[in-house]
């Protein structure tokens, strides 16, 4: 099986985290096809961020369709493009957000999340509606951490996340933590030992249920909504981003 | 005051039907400063569709802040981009969904949409979601049509949409009716004669909502996740989005 | 355009500064019309309260309908019978609540309400969830200030609203404001200023909003529950109030 | 115990059906204190006549108060008034909708409503939201009875009620039918019989609960927005409404 | 009428508790069966003791048939096993939680629950989402007190229970406090006095909705998924379980 | 790896085909261990029987601790004491009704339910709330099987499912089919290929996500509501229910 982990935002180091915890979850008869977004933010911090990540990450998509890729786990914590993605895929598609909160449903009663910048909680807080999982999720948490500081040793990322993770469960009353961050994928064994609860990275379960799915043959559903785009001229700077019909 | 009206898809001739119903709804006062996206797909059906979108309203919206523009109207029923949107301008910025929800909200305790292709009900079908009109929309309703289908006299559109309009009072006890698609936007006065409900169009609204916020000095906030996006490096064919610092 | 403003309580310097803010905002052609309630409580601060008031605000909505008034205006922040209002009329009919959180909803993905006594914040969390604003709206928030205090130089008001808008920025993480009372419209233009976020006024709102829907053409649907009255008798000291067969 | 069971609309008649369903509902030591609103509708069949019959309803809950009762039933199914009343009266208060919904979800895991017009659907749909029925009320359904015809033989009232429930049960997978007017209280036993399935009458559960609450002196809570109205002046024709300072 | 009010735990001191305060509620007519399960934990807290609790309280359910019960009390604050007992049982059968919920929001707009162990609270927040209570509920607390403690004078419970129900009315703004564990039973009186607020003990609400409902003939509902179980072969220890084909 | 797969009913022939498809869906490495519920009813068809059957679902998850077991799934489509289960074990339990949603959601944006008596759906309805699922399924389709009846070929069962899976597509607008009951376990492959959309069985996708939460590291939360139970005596013919204290 083929799984391609997309990390929508342009910064390769940053992949190189996600595609190791990728590898270290998966199946022995699992590929990973790691990829970085071609163009785009070499960080997603927003909205905008975000909506200019989705060109990248769907030609990843379209590109992994032509590689054969089985399955697709879109490695950025507000799950961008996720519906286009899905129109744009046979296999299915995940997104690490919406694996690491259905995880953590599964094993605690209320989790909370620990993310980066405050001004990205809202992203977080409108997947969790977007999920269902607002009578699981108790609350969404800022380090006000930057995205690529994650990956900067002097900016003491580390303990701030587990300062913010303990707050988490002393307050919240949460029996699980998700971590709302691609960048902090190596982060999730550790603190699982450390803090004595799940501590769930998305980009793990995201590939284990990526397999899941693919190993069923459970597919994107192609009726309605989901099926493949329709063919249509696009034009500009964009237009080798049609769809033809077949 | 400087509204700029954008359609999102590449279709001039669509514009052209948008631009005059924003004309006819504007004030005296009030430039309309029509815009059609520079890159995409010429008519927006989907998620992939309205992902890819996004772009070239974004550039217009970016444009539109160096040209001065007051506020801002997303004039596809699928309101792509909003909140990137709102990142990108300091004026106030609607979509027609929006716009047009939230006005039948004001003058129905009940509306039906009725919009384009089935594929495209769900778009809407989220959108009651994120605006919370899970109890004011009773049902959104899909003609079949294609959105480019409503330019064409040999389509039979305007029957089409008024006989779904019908089905909606009957069945769905509605008492407005939301046409769901930017290229609607010419018929919303003679079917609320014909039908004796208000049938409302969101191009019209929302220019008439933009005039009413920018006109009281309500912006959008720049406090929180809609402050300017953080200026940092883009990459690749994308570069050009990045915001810089000042 | 004719547009009627009615406090719905009986004091008519709170109708002064209603009106003054309804002027203001205004656009050239707009005639605002000042009713102050003919019989009711001084101030609305409770559902006792509030029941009562509607009482003279039908009175003047029908008044209203003889003099050729294109829409109406409820300034009071609990929109107290705001359905009956709308049965009562032919054009649209806004509460200044209902206003105001649209308003801050296109803004902010996130607002707080800043009221006055914490005995009427319940009214304001019902209006919330009537409007589907509970996604939007993260707090409202009691000044514990009568609202005839807010008409008191003595009362200090004006500080406490600014401090509690201060805490409502800091806490709930809300990027814009809305005044809870029709008794603070004076305050909208200012305070965005000195807080920097939208802080709005919902009386200035609604007119603009009234402009919009009625320069539209959209007026209140008379198909279904706001149909004018059944025409019926009415016995005792409200016969008056009775809608007669035409 | 005395229990006063208000009928907030003025026809007579109506209130003697009500009062002898709430008789027969009343334990031996239970004295019913029926009333007739003194001012407003004949009939209450939209927001229009629901908002002016709350005057003579609180009027009778302040009468109520004088003579010593120990606990109100607001006989007409949009509970008309409700929080006003509650906070006029030291007992406690329920309304027949509130009372019946809230029996339903005790013996069936959902329900059906029937009632009269359909313009008054919405009220019904909204008390379902406010009172938490959402998951129990499967559906609201319009006889088109007009009140005043449930208390006319010719009207054929009975078996359209019963054909409607006979569709309740069929359509909705419900187990037990709410009768949706005060003016139907006289049918409930019977029909339990004839259905097979629990139909319920809001006035006699409203007694029983109404018995049960003050007998258990729970009465209603004066902490917070349900205390008394604060004493202030009321000017013009409803000056009597005012509570006094004490 | 004869009601079985059942404690689902096997400690019998804490049943005398609850029929206490059963008996005390009852109408002259009405008398009080109470039963002790005959098997599972001597104290509820948490999912596992609340699922093993539910065959005791079957079995005496179906007991209470064959004695002829009218109605049931399950007197533990989980409501363990509500549907298959309502299923089992002809008369109505009522939980201590749902009718101390049902009540508080008869008599106030916003009610708190007082509980034992926190471990427990995820259990009333369940049921506050599956009986519609979102919107009253306001907070559930804890006391950390275990069951069992309520009965040990040493444990000092009755004043950590007042001071937690003080914290709830002051930072919940609660109009109402519901206990929440059927060994509290005997505190409503005394507290509601000492608080000055209602402070609500489902046992005595249960007894009395209970006379209410069966002296009114409303009964479980035998239409559909409470009809009574299926005949059909049980196996093993719980053979004895089955329902026979009548 | 070993997952223990309880049929919480008595019927080993079911129990053989919920184990083929678990043996069919695990990876290489994993053991699959089939349990028959050892007492309780023969099928499991309402609140009764699903109370009931958790004792034997309870023992199988003890039983399971002291043989080892990496996770748990529950193999009936009311997902039977889940939380129960999982406080009594270390690593995770699912429940098939839980895992088929789940990943209907992660391939569809709405899906169906088809089950067996009409008498269970409120339990998929009440799933599908506890699970948050309530905007992805549309409708849950009783086929009015009985649950032994899928065993039996004369039952046409294959017939009737198929038919009510093509009705959900038509008239649900649906994207996936759940099955609803763990008898249907055989049939989701060969249904895939004839309807031509996902039709997911939740026994293999359950196993699979055990495997990829086992595989992880994330088992039950341990902190909270989900600990292991108190230890305390047990009375009764449940004695043996107890937890001990270590």
């Amino acid at each position: 099986m083929r799984i391609k982990v997309i990390n929508p935002n342009t910064t390769a180091s940053m992949t190189q985290t996600i595609v190791a915890a990728a590898k270290a979850a998966a199946a022995p008869g699992t590929e990973i096809v790691g990829a970085t977004s071609p163009t785009g933010p070499v960080s997603i911090e927003g909205h905008y961020d975000e909506a200019v990540s989705v060109i990248g990450l769907l030609e990843e998509i379209r590109a992994g369709e032509r590689e054969g890729c089985d399955g697709y786990v879109i490695a950025c914590f507000g799950d961008p493009g996720l519906l286009a993605a899905r129109e744009a895929a046979r296999g299915p598609v995940l997104g690490i957000a919406e694996a690491a909160m259905h995880a953590a449903s599964f094993v605690a009663t209320g989790f909370s999340v620990v993310t980066t910048l405050g001004r990205t909680r809202i992203i977080a807080e409108h997947l969790v509606h977007a999920y269902g999982m607002e009578r699981h999720c108790r609350r969404v948490r800022a380090t006000e951490l930057a995205v690529l500081e994650l990956e900067d040793p002097a900016s003491d990322a580390r303990r701030k996340i587990v300062d913010e993770c303990r707050r988490a469960l002393d307050e919240d009353g949460s029996g699980a933590i998700v971590l709302g961050c691609g960048g902090m994928a190596d982060l999730a064994r550790d603190l699982t030992h450390e803090l004595g609860v799940p501590v769930i990275d998305g980009v793990g379960v995201a590939v284990k249920f990526i397999e899941a799915l693919a190993g069923l043959g459970i597919n994107t559903s192609k009726r309605g909504d989901l099926a493949f785009p329709l063919p249509k001229p696009y034009t500009g700077m964009l237009a080798g981003m049609a769809f033809r019909s077949k």
